[in-house]
């Protein structure tokens, strides 16, 4: 039998990982992969954090734990394929199942034959159609060299003041890193709250405090129009549709589009990204493709919502898929959660599933919920306060998303929903699963199942709560009074800004139900509104209907408060 | 209609759970809760803590979030119902559906009526059956009296040595504290491993050596026989059955067993606990129990194993169960993983499902894999290294259990597992699932993804792996050629303590075959490995067909090591 021939186009991480697999299974394989950089295998995850200093070996990042070099050498003498870098593909002949490819360095173009192909193109960044991109002190973060020469320049020519144009993941990441450098740091984005797509927009209004906690400065709602120099050629401001923004560094970082030009140009199915199949295989079956190039599909088959969310995380799994199903095991790949996580200063942020905005877009009937509340025992030093937002399917109770935000450790409960998402679990399930409980780790019960349980309250009508932005409405319209059911010295220390609040401890409430009017809406709260809920369903079986919990209490609370009753 | 008269012996933890809930759901119910001792409703888990320094004022265990103390009144005033301490329940009367109990400040006993009754009597701390359990500076550890008087006598006597018997969960907990007081700590266990029943023996080996590291003596494998005294009644030495261990205090904790008297009394059905069904109910369906009284059942109904667990989230779990049956809901609790976990020292310790001892004795046809590596890429600074031991169902593929040791974020990867197993899902879904990637909290395949494809390559005959005890085995027997694939660096700095050793990195292996005999077994290595099993697949394709790699590598190597050559 002929030796099966694989030719794989790309070499940071689907590629490398789709090789060193098939060599593994299919030792006698001829395995080839080619890349249009000279370096690959790069963690390329990593470069906001060499900016910040985390380490200070720029090499790391293309280095295995022991310190080995990923070169094309490396994989040849240990994985046992065939790298060729510094070479692009230029074109998929699909009837000789050949690729021409042009060698960068020399300009020659060969045509290299495959019997399977792996499109492992990944992604780029997005240049937005604005003037000023090339000026120089002007960066991208998606390679190593950026990292880099940022780092560098930073140094030599005392960079100071900084424009993050973007408020996505990377730009999160970056900010961070330059405020460690000690920069001025300006964060402008064109929706009017960070992280769009990612969060909703009460999640984000509570990152947003933090951010700027921290000295980053938000620009939001603002489109940037375009990048101004001087005469010796350097970034000198960012224009927004209504201000200039001084700047002697910026780093643009909108988005990520799918590299699919070569897929389109060979005729394979494409939108927004190449589609594939569960086995990676694009429209046609000797084709595969992975990584960032590629759309994948919400792993709720009842929403089924494609989702171009490229991750270096995905790309090894689809590698992983391909390289089974090429030697003759399927093991499909069930689809993503479009689960995204980073750390901004002491707060981690992310999601799993949908936010309420890509419900309401696909015309889901949902419920949602916002818990907020320690995340170890209020006991224990460690302990830290979090938001979790979680919505469910109104007709199956499937939980949809969860999103998470604060000091408390939200990865670990985002992992805990990105699983149930995965099965299909209901918020019945998530708040049964046997976490591993003990005081430095989380309370007895754990936040991510009381936040199912409330949610689970809230849909069967036992809770009855609002939003931060629904109660802020009310009390915009001075429709509703608020009932603060905390102890007096907490009263004492911070209220909310609104003159009808009533105050009565709850431990005193059975007994002052003369104090509270009947005739008008009723929301509770408390700090996180565990006692607020309390509130709610005492006065509820007091006969009183029009009556409200603030969901997360006062310390989910975007908007103003008064401290010490200033 | 008559009021529904609800009656719940018990108020730690599935007592006021259940009636804080029921009384939420049902506000016209007659709620009340009985109760033996003074406190009510606290939390027994934090008792190490307190003794540790963690906080100072044992009341935290006690008191709300917000500084209010959780006593019969603050449940009166906030949840509704009434609360009677210092009372026992003496006898069910399942005829007449009262309860007769004593109030132990008079010695009056009378009769409580019911309609549902829910027995919430939780564990006691196990006495052996030896002398000298009653001297003074003895202590067991399960009520805030114990962790009070503990740290109060350590003070005033000056305590310096310490004794634990039984290195369980509370042991390991406690053995901690005592060495952060600044004691000497002796932990003495009968079964030769720490933490039996809850580690297999190579996991528990992992973790010996970190305690050891951190001045906790271990005394395994020897039954303590007795507790001498001096003449003023006091505590002098521990003896086992080969030594006499000197001993200022002794902590025993050495299991807890369910009190189940009353129920057994009133002719419930009961094996070793409280036999209950999904709702919660007793063989008298209208007499519920819950938490740490009753036995549970393992989540996995394919192997169906009754598994008693006593813990807190469990017992809260329960309540919930209750309150909603009672008040009409069905919200059946599914059973437990039997998820455990313990911080002890800078490790993580914990497991959730089953260990290969308990698959063994279940007669299940399991596959096991111990994997070993950092938790986060390699370049941050935070990444730790961690051991995960998984076993899965050969039948399905399911996975059956897991377990984690080490420096690393094993709570979070034990978060994922416990999931996993909730819902029944195996190794591939395990490895698909979208956890939250980003460099601060893991690497780009999660560590337990990665484990979940080695045990399935491990299942797939595509990795041949022997885990540390095995390889000591052929080592011991001098059967086996241990090649060792590191860079020549690392060799120099740590070899295997044994004298057929074969040294050829990983990038020259291939070009070096001819250097390693044919007609023996082989068994490969690295730090983690990753390229012990590279190494492993170059040598099966290049038709040697007796070679394995050694499980977690080097770093999960429990016995000894040649450090710099020595």
């Amino acid at each position: 039998m002929a030796q099966l021939r694989v030719l794989i186009i790309g070499g940071v991480a689907c590629g490398p990982k789709t090789a060193s697999r098939l060599k593994r299974l299919c030792p006698d394989a001829d395995v080839t992969m080619i890349e249009r950089d000279s370096l690959i295998s790069y963690g390329a995850c990593g470069l906001p954090y060499y900016v910040e200093g985390e380490f200070l070996n720029i090499n790391a990042l293309t280095h295995t734990q022991v310190g080995l070099p990923r070169t094309a050498d490396f994989f040849q003498r240990t994985k046992g394929f065939k790298v060729i870098t510094r070479t692009e593909a230029i074109r998929i002949h699909r009837d000789k199942k050949t690729v021409a490819v042009k060698h960068l360095e020399t300009g020659e173009t060969s045509e290299l034959p495959y019997d399977k192909l792996v499109l492992a193109t990944g992604g780029s960044a997005f240049r937005p159609p604005i003037p000023g991109l090339d000026l120089k002190n002007v960066w991208f973060m998606t390679h190593p060299e950026h990292a880099r020469t940022l780092v560098e320049e930073i140094k030599a020519q005392g960079l100071e003041t900084a424009v993050m144009v973007g408020a996505g993941l990377i730009g999160m990441e970056m900010a961070e890193a330059l405020i460690q450098r000690g920069l001025n740091v300006t964060m402008v984005e064109m929706v009017d709250q960070i992280l769009p797509g990612i969060l909703d927009k009460d999640i984000a209004a509570y990152v947003q405090t933090h951010l700027e906690d921290n000295d980053v400065e938000l620009v939001l709602g603002e489109r940037v129009v375009g990048l101004d120099g001087d005469e010796a050629g350097r970034v000198t401001s960012v224009r927004t549709d209504r201000r200039a923004i001084p700047a002697d560094c910026v780093v643009v970082a909108v988005g990520t589009r799918p590299n699919d030009e070569l897929a389109k140009a060979a005729g394979l199915f494409c939108d927004r990204g190449i589609l594939v199949n569960e086995n990676c295989q694009t429209s046609d079956p000797d084709i595969y493709a992975g990584g960032d190039c590629v759309v994948n599909r919400f792993i709720n088959k009842t929403v089924a919502q494609p989702m171009y969310v490229p991750l270096g995380s995905t790309a090894n799994k689809h590698g992983r898929t391909i390289a089974n199903h090429i030697a003759g095991c399927q093991t499909p790949f069930p689809g993503i959660n479009g689960t995204g996580v980073v750390k901004a200063f002491d707060y981690t942020v992310g999601r799993t599933g949908l936010t309420e905005t890509m419900a309401r877009r696909l015309g889901i009937d949902y419920a949602s919920i916002v818990w907020g509340g320690p995340d170890r025992p209020h006991y224990m030093k460690k302990a830290r306060y979090f938001l979790i937002k979680m919505l469910a399917d109104k007709r199956d109770r499937k939980v949809l998303g969860v999103q998470v935000a604060g000091a408390g450790d939200g990865a670990k409960r985002l992992d805990v929903a990105a699983s149930t998402i995965y099965y299909g679990g209901t918020l019945e399930d998530l708040a049964d699963i046997d976490l591993a409980y003990a005081p430095p780790f989380s309370p007895p019960i754990d936040p991510i199942a009381v936040c199912a349980h409330v949610l689970s309250n809230k849909m069967d009508g036992i809770a009855r709560c609002l939003n931060v932005y629904e109660t802020k409405e009310r009390m915009d319209r001075k429709e509703v009074i608020l009932l603060d059911v905390r102890e007096p010295d907490e009263n004492k220390m911070l209220k909310m800004a609104y003159e009808r609040v009533v105050h009565i401890p709850l431990g005193e409430l059975r007994e002052r139900l003369n104090e509270i009017p009947r005739d008008t809406d009723i929301i509770t709260f408390c700090k996180i509104s565990l006692r607020g809920y309390e509130a709610q369903r005492i006065l509820q079986a007091a006969g009183f209907d029009r009556v409200w919990f603030m969901e997360g209490g006062h310390e989910a609370w975007p908007f103003e408060l008064d401290y010490l009753g200033m």
